[in-house]
């Protein structure tokens, strides 16, 4: 699959007469820039944090505990932002994240069940300067999706939320439904969900590359549906694998860190979280 | 170096006419467990506390944090059992750490100015249970701390400070006071202090690989005297490095958690350390 942009680019290039391996590159440099892929002289991972892992604490601690985790990038779930807020307030919020210094950089995740959803989350991630929606439409939404994707240039990183999710189990369910589409849509996999729906998630970020945009990352106690979030390195998840492959396709989203657990006091156990894949990411 | 005790064993196993090659395999083994080491068969290191960590809290906060780090060795300062208590109280005070199914492993750092000092701290490690002594012994009292260690069959572990500390600055300061003694008269590396001191931690480890008993590891934000305790990961120690030596050197102690920072609060910032090891040694 390679998408209509690259392919423009491929023939007004060949117009030009370059050579083959200087177009090779070019090619793969566009499609990976697009994807939301880095160029090959960047292979560290942006770390982040999803806050739904906040979601018992109101802005300021979650942004001073994200801050206290030496994370820089954070997305927001609606506890921290509603969905319904007027554009003043999401673009005074989205002020005071960046004055702490950190990258507003999605949402999610955001349902959207009507067209009705899907604008207010487009123009709530507009307001907010982001450019990534992590999301899960209805798949009789998911052209309509495709066509605010290019009307607002904001991504759509569809969400698979495990055994007991109808929508999207799992990546390869999600990317089916857009891997044709336009390469701004695209997958927010989340680690532990794919490992519950018995998927090997590292597997998954190999075998659909082009289209991973987003991260959840954690670790779960079993992979099957009763599986729940426990501190990374305590499960069952192949970590590491999930952080090579990461690397192998030179990710440059976000990985970003959804810890359920310990709702009222998460910080301990995210913390442990963050440490283990910096130290993943060190040794590897 | 070849401590007296293996000599002896091979001696009397060369006595038994064993093959060279079994020999060999029995001197080894042997040295590895008088040193504190384990067989190959086992390379899995044991993470533990040191509850200095937790100066500011008391017994029960101390083990309850430990427990939720997934940690299941802890040393002692003395702040959470006072070196000067009753026989009595040592020994319900242990018998409590047990009882939360934690390994009492040893205590320190002990300070040793005086003959009664290193008494009391052999005394009070035997009430405990434990089987090694972090300590700082006076240079004039080591020759004495000898004799004890073999009186008590207690292990005990010199402390390096780093450069403010005139007895025992590095790992090699310690060391050459201890070579030709005891086997189980050794070191506590303290990473940290050892980089303060502008001395390679990894390299010291494999240096002295024969008397490393304890290692307190941590991270500092400079390889100075300046250089301050910071969550693992985020100073300038090379950890993977230090993991990779204590792995090759089948080191059989505890691996301990000092985390000087944020003493009222110190659980998120250990929390990410005990992560980062644990991520490390699982991509290693």
């Amino acid at each position: 699959m390679r998408p209509k942009t690259t392919r423009r680019i491929f023939l007004r290039n060949t117009a030009r007469g370059m050579t083959a391996a200087a177009l090779a590159s070019a090619v793969s440099t566009t499609h990976i820039a697009e994807a939301g892929f880095l160029g090959s002289n960047q292979t560290k991972l942006k770390l982040g944090m999803a806050s739904y892992t906040f979601r018992e604490f109101g802005l300021e601690q979650t942004l001073s505990m994200t801050k206290r985790l030496g994370l820089e990038r954070i997305a927001f779930k609606d506890f921290h932002l509603p969905l319904d807020s007027p554009a003043e307030q999401i673009r005074a919020t989205a002020a005071r994240v960046r004055q702490e210094g950190l990258e507003l950089y999605g949402c999610g995740v955001v349902y959207m069940k009507t067209r009705a959803e899907v604008d207010r989350a487009f123009d709530y991630a507009r307001e907010a300067g982001m450019s990534v929606i992590i999301g899960v439409p209805e798949h009789a939404l998911v052209s309509y999706v495709e066509q605010k994707i290019r009307e607002y240039g904001i991504k759509v990183a569809i969400h698979n939320h495990g055994p007991g999710d109808e929508v999207y189990p799992t990546p390869q369910s999600a990317y089916d439904r857009i891997k044709a589409l336009d390469p701004r849509f695209g997958l927010c996999v989340d680690v532990g969900h794919t490992q519950r729906a018995g998927v090997d998630p590292a597997r998954s970020i190999l075998a659909l590359a082009d289209r991973v945009l987003d991260v959840h990352i954690k670790d779960v106690t079993a992979a099957t549906g009763e599986g729940r979030t426990v501190e990374m390195g305590r499960g069952v998840i192949d970590l590491p694998a999930v952080c090579r492959a990461l690397r192998s396709i030179r990710y440059g989203g976000t990985v970003a860190f959804e810890f359920e657990k310990d709702g009222k006091d998460p910080l301990p156990g995210v913390a442990e979280s963050v440490g283990y894949v910096r130290g993943v990411l060190a040794a590897l």
